[in-house]
C-alpha cells in the first residue's frame, strides 16, 4: 500500500474519522523528510495534498519538471502570488471539509490565514509520520547500511592525512570529500573538535590547529538516498594521558552494555539508565552525558524513536537509532562514541562497523 | 548600539509600544539566522528573550559552554522536561505581558501551549528582523566579499577537473572540497547539472556523466563568518552549438540591462521587466524565466529584499541582492548567469568579480 494511502488509514482510524485531506506544508529551509517520504519530491518548498486515492504537490516553476520526474502525485502549479492563496483556492475545489495537518510544523500566521480562508476544521496529526518513520522497512535499512559503509571507507582514508598543524576545518574538508567521491552525501553537519574542543558535545570544526597529544572528536555521516547514519568516533594524535584512556574506557564500556541491553520491548529511559548508570559510579560522574542516550536515524539525522530519561514507549521491531553515551569535562575533554543500530526483537543489531577502540595515530 | 536594543526600539515604535519582551524560538534543524544576528549563539536549538537591556538564551546541555563563548546573552539553562515549560516558566518570572514573536516561525501547537500557559498578549513581529537584516553594514559586505573570492578561486581550480566521463557528483565534491580547503564554509546546497539537467533551474548534482558538448551549470556558494555568496555560472565542453550561443547572449544581455538598471530606490518589479524584457522579446520568449529575478543574500541564502514581478518596495541602500535571469527549454538545456550585487546610491555595484563569458573547457 502506498505510504499517503497507509497516512491517511492511520488518521481516519486514530485520530478523526472524518478527515477528508492531510495537507503536508514544506517551507523553503524546513525539512523536506515528511514530503519526500510521502512523495519522493525533493523540492525545497512545497504543499502536499492527500486525499483517499488523490495525491498532488503544489510547488512552484523552479520544479515543475522535476516533480514529473521524481512522483506519481499529481503536479498543481503555483504561478503567481502568495503561495496560501494557491492552496486555499484548491483546497476549495477540491471541498476539504477536515484537514489534517501538522501543527508543529505549519506556523501559526499561515495557520490562521487559512483558518480565515477555508470553511473547515483542522485536525493536528503531528506524530503520525514520526511514527510511520520510526519503523523502518528492510530497503530502508539496507540504506542506512550503505551510507554507513561509505562514512566508514571515508574516515579510515581521512585517518592517512591527520598530523600535528593541520586544522579542525581541513580534516573536515577532507572527510566530507572523501565520503562524496564514494558517491554519498554528506548527511549532516560534520561534527569535528579537537583538544578541549571536545568538552563541547556539539563541537564545529574550527581554523584550530591539531596537536600532540590530543583527542580528536568526529562526528560524522553519510547519506544514501536520503537515508543518513550518524557515527562518532575518538581519535588521538601520539600518546593518550591515562585520564584519556580511563574516560574512554568507560564510555565504552557505557556503550557496550547499553548495546547488550537492547531489544525490541525495551523501554528507552531504561537503556539511557544502564548507560549512565557505568559513568555515574566512577569519579567522572559529573562530567556524564547530560543529553538523551540515543535518537532514531532515517530521512533526518534526529528522529523518533528517541532514548533518554523521560522516553518511556517500548522500542518498536525495525527502529534505527544511535546509541552514543560520553563524558565532556569542561576545558580538558570530551570522549563519545556512537554507534547505530537496528532494534531487532532480541538484541540490537549493529549497522556502525567500525572498531570500538580508541585510534591512535 | 546592539542589535537586540534596536530592535526592542523598533518593535515599540512601529508595531506595538507596550511589547516589553521578544521571543524568538529557533528549532532544531530551523535557520539560525535570527539568533545569531542577534546573539552570535550558534547552536542549533535554542529560544531567546530580550527586554529593555536584558537579553538571554534558552538552550540544552550541548550548548551551555558554548553560549558562553559566542554570545554576551544570559545562559537560562534548560535541563528536564519539555522546552516550552522552561520557556513558560522564564517568561513569567519575568513577568512578560506583551510578547514580540515571528508568526511566521512559531508552530501552532507551540503557540498553543504558550498563550494557554502565560497570561500575556502575543504580538507578531514578522518583518522587523528582516527589514533590520537586509540593509547590510560595510562590515557584513566584506563578509560576503571574502565568501566571494573563496567560492571564485574554488571555482576556478574546479574547472582543471572537468573533463569527458566526470559525475556531476564528483565536480561537487571537488568545488566544495576547494572551498572547504580555503577556508569557507559550503554556502548551501550546491546545485551542479550537465546537459538537459540544466533545464531545471534548481537542478541537484547526480551520477550522471559529463558528454562532449554539454553545458554544465554551476550554482555555488562559500559562507564566511555565517554570511554567504551565491554564483551562477555556464561550463560547456567542447564547442557549444549555435543555440547554446545564442540563449547565452540573450541571457548575459538580460543581466547587463538589469545591472545597468539597478540602484537604491528603484522598485524590484521594474528591473525584473527589464530584465524579462529582454527574452520575452526574443524567440526564446516562452522559456524566459518564471521565478524572480534575484533575492536578498547574507546569512541565508534567500532573504529579504526579494526582485520579482510582485514586489514594489524600493531597493534599500546597502542591500545585498542576486540578479540572475535564466533561459530554460525541458528536455533541452537551460542558461543561468547570477551576480551578487550591493544596491549603492547611484548603482549596483558587483560583488562577485567572475567574468561573464560562457567558459568553454
Amino acid at each position: 500500500m502506498k505510504r499517503s494511502q497507509k497516512l491517511m488509514n492511520y488518521v481516519k482510524s486514530n485520530i478523526h474519522r472524518d478527515v477528508d485531506t492531510v495537507m503536508i506544508w514544506n517551507y523553503e529551509n524546513s525539512s523536506t523528510a515528511n514530503t519526500f517520504y510521502l512523495s519522493g519530491f525533493r523540492g525545497s518548498c512545497s504543499v502536499l495534498i492527500i486525499q483517499d486515492g488523490s495525491n498532488y504537490v503544489i510547488t512552484d516553476s523552479r520544479y515543475f519538471e522535476q516533480v514529473e520526474q521524481e512522483s506519481d502525485f499529481v503536479l498543481v502549479k503555483h504561478t503567481s502570488g502568495k503561495l496560501i492563496q494557491t492552496v486555499a483556492s484548491f483546497l476549495k475545489t477540491l471541498s476539504a471539509q477536515f484537514i489534517g495537518f501538522e501543527a508543529e510544523r505549519l506556523d501559526c500566521k499561515t495557520y490562521g490565514e487559512l483558518r480565515h480562508e477555508l470553511n473547515a476544521e483542522f485536525i493536528p496529526i503531528d506524530d503520525v509520520l514520526y511514527r510511520m518513520r520510526s519503523i523502518k522497512s528492510e530497503e530502508e535499512v539496507s540504506k542506512i547500511r550503505t551510507a554507513s559503509r561509505i562514512a566508514e571507507k571515508a574516515f579510515k582514508d581521512t585517518l592517512g592525512c591527520i598530523k600535528e598543524g593541520v586544522t579542525e576545518l581541513e580534516i573536515c574538508a577532507e572527510l566530507e570529500y572523501r565520503i562524496k567521491k564514494l558517491g554519498g552525501q554528506v548527511g549532516f553537519e560534520t561534527l569535528i573538535g579537537s583538544g578541549h574542543n571536545t568538552s563541547k558535545p556539539h563541537v564545529k570544526p574550527t581554523a584550530k590547529k591539531v596537536e600532540n597529544g590530543e583527542l580528536i572528536l568526529f562526528d560524522f555521516g553519510a547519506r544514501v538516498d536520503g537515508y543518513c547514519c550518524d557515527i562518532t568516533r575518538m581519535v588521538v594524535l601520539g600518546k593518550p594521558s591515562a585520564e584519556i584512556i580511563e574516560c574512554y574506557d568507560l564510555v565504552k564500556h557505557s556503550l557496550k552494555r547499553a548495546t547488550d541491553e537492547g531489544r525490541a520491548g525495551q523501554i528507552p529511559s531504561q537503556i539511557d539508565k544502564v548507560a549512565r548508570h557505568v559513568i555515574l559510579q566512577s569519579k567522572y560522574a559529573e562530567h556524564c552525558f547530560k543529553y538523551g542516550l540515543g535518537h532514531g536515524i532515517g530521512l533526518e539525522v534526529h528522529e523518533p524513536p528517541r532514548m533518554g530519561p523521560i522516553f518511556n514507549d517500548p522500542l518498536p521491531v525495525g527502529a534505527v537509532i544511535t546509541v552514543e553515551p560520553g563524558i565532556y569535562i569542561p576545558g580538558k575533554f570530551g570522549i563519545r562514541i556512537e554507534n547505530d543500530v537496528v532494534v531487532r526483537d532480541d538484541c540490537f543489531e549493529k549497522i556502525t562497523d567500525l572498531d570500538e577502540e580508541l585510534i591512535t595515530i
